[in-house]
């Protein structure tokens, strides 16, 4: 448990209170798709809540592209809480006082975990370009590693979010024994040629960036900081809706005048924010780690070795689903949710399907919703009196 | 008059011919709006159809971001037809039987008209990044004086697509006695906050190529083709639609397979296809023209002049106004086709509306379509007959 509360934060009302990450190395080998083997790998995480005495009220959180397994709650120097803190704490939907929340950095990242900047055993460097190519099924099967090291035997719940919610989907085909409920938030059963090309274009930008050394950057002590950033602002644009960004930002100028007679240059408001969060980003996330999850991204497809049949691939599931999309999100649109849905329901699954009206776009799953809230709290709330009273 | 016909071509039948791009030095004075004055600038043009004898009959083409005078017809080693040849030639929408069509390179652009790649007479370098800032009414100030050049006192028609679209509407405002209609076509009164976001990504990309030298590439004998590529990657994905994405690439492989057990990279069939567009644009546009025209498009705002009232700033026009849109454009989506028609009619203004189903996204404007086509060639079609009823 890595829960430790505090009453001298008077910002830490409401959540989980301070955190602090833990690490274990999972000393079993792990074979990836790609058949690779990683003799083994090291995962960090992190835990909100109690194991109750069962082991049966357990939560698995997967993270996203960006994603890492700070979830909720502060770090002793934290200004901002982990990145789900909204959802995840006590008397939230993901609510830590009735659950055992687990949330691990995914192999791959770059965030403590195993991943392109950990050293190469074979070659004392860093893996860099070389880390084998992964898929979600390799974070699953890491995830049933570290589930094992915590005792838990099934999971309550795999939740998630985008890349996430292909993970909860992913569990469910793979280990269907393994969790009662999978809850599938703004995803898809596959990227369309639109998001392939979007990660594309990011991963080009990265290995234009003459800093980039073919991805043997931290050799050279090098950082493809230019590339990393604009990556980054690609992505954040898809994940913005055009009319939030209309809301937000507008023309709103930054810098200059658009008044004839001035030839001074003119930034505006929007361009600022997303240079602004571009460089941010290169500064913390690892440009391999971008590559190698964007491909992962591109890659899933969760029917493809059911003979591209969603509805065969499905068969295999035995848990509960709940699947939620918002109105706005053009990344992984409502359509996605619903044809998630619809092979749910072909294949005689039991499947609960919200639509939340949202401006947020894709972010709109990282973000405050009454609806939203209400919503997977309700599920989750439901889930939890059944394992008390199991108890 | 630049049209020569050959019979010998095959594959000219149906257009205006092998054609000849023409060029003259303007040597009025042209004050741009940010008050820097060209002493004198260059304009490369095509003409395809002839003059009538009142000078009556002359419709000019404003081209879009990348575009050229090269509207029609064929250079004696082209493969393929000018830009808009689907929609410009003898019995077609544009009938060069019947009008007498101009199409000029703008200034600023890098295809023989003065732009950063022309020497700057001050320097005796090229200007690169000192070329200074425009806006389209600089290029219809431009177009004004290749219009006294050529004679004709009115425009039938100014007719544009994108940019193009915005260059028509500025001259309904500027010199509303200079034309008699105003073709807009999948274009807007002002960029969205996503619009901005896309075009400024794509500049941060030219300027992080470390061969852009702050603009001044040229004298360093290099060119930022990275940049560039990645610029037009980013544009060329929001010309298109989702959906024909989707139809054209799916989720297609161009090499390797997904099949597990294999690290051999994999590359989906758009992302090689969005590589060679990247490349080969970069083989041909100026990066400095891009930036230059991107903001050019981020700088346009109709009624800014106006108290930011476009039903204010459409009052000045006395022409008539023809507004098409296309359903999957989301670039310039037909909700800003909408807010132009209905500004003009609330301006009191003669306006006829066409939106046009398409799944071919921004890029529509320039594709056969056969309502489109029709609805097009019946517009002019009725205009024609008036000029020739009134000689």
């Amino acid at each position: 448990m890595s829960l430790e509360t505090s009453d001298n934060h008077n910002d830490l009302s409401g959540s989980v209170g301070l955190v602090k990450p833990q690490k274990v190395v999972i000393e079993q080998p792990l074979k990836l798709a790609c058949g690779v083997t990683l003799p083994s790998h090291t995962l960090a995480y992190e835990t909100y809540g109690s194991l109750n005495k069962d082991n049966t009220n357990a939560i698995l959180i997967c993270h996203a592209l960006s994603g890492n397994h700070h979830a909720a709650g502060f770090y002793q120097d934290d200004t901002k809480p982990g990145w789900w803190d909204q959802y995840i704490g006590p008397g939230k939907p993901i609510d830590s006082n009735r659950f055992y929340i687990v949330c691990v950095n995914n192999i791959g990242s770059c965030f403590g975990s195993t991943g392109p900047t950990s050293e190469n055993p074979q070659t004392g460097q860093p893996f860099g370009a070389d880390f084998p190519p992964l898929r979600a099924r390799d974070w699953v099967e890491s995830q049933k590693l570290l589930m094992e090291h915590l005792n838990i035997d099934c999971w309550a719940a795999v939740v998630g979010g985008s890349l996430g919610g292909m993970q909860a989907m992913r569990w469910s085909l793979e280990h269907p024994e393994k969790l009662q409920h999978a809850v599938v938030i703004a995803s898809a059963m596959k990227l369309t040629a639109q998001n392939i090309a979007f990660n594309e274009i990011a991963r080009k930008a990265i290995k234009s960036d003459a800093d980039f050394c073919d991805g043997n950057y931290l050799q050279h002590n090098k950082i493809p900081h230019r590339g990393l950033a604009l990556a980054r602002m690609i992505g954040h644009v898809t994940y913005l809706s055009d009319e939030l960004m209309g809301q937000k930002f507008g023309r709103d100028l930054k810098a200059g005048d658009l008044l004839q007679g001035k030839t001074e240059p003119v930034e505006f408001q929007i361009e600022s924010y997303l240079n602004y969060q571009g460089d941010k980003f290169s500064d913390f996330f690892d440009a391999n780690s971008y590559i190698l999850i964007t491909k992962m991204l591109d890659y899933f497809d969760l029917a493809r070795e059911y003979d591209h049949d969603p509805v065969a691939a499905f068969k295999h599931a035995t848990c509960k689903f709940l699947v939620i999309s918002f109105s706005s999100d053009w990344r992984f649109s409502p359509a996605r949710s619903r044809e998630i849905t619809d092979a749910l329901i072909a294949a005689g699954k039991n499947v609960s399907y919200i639509a939340i009206d949202s401006d947020h776009g894709h972010d709109a799953f990282l973000l405050p919703n009454q609806r939203y809230q209400q919503a997977l709290g309700d599920y989750l709330s439901k889930l939890a009196e059944k394992i008390e009273d199991a108890q």
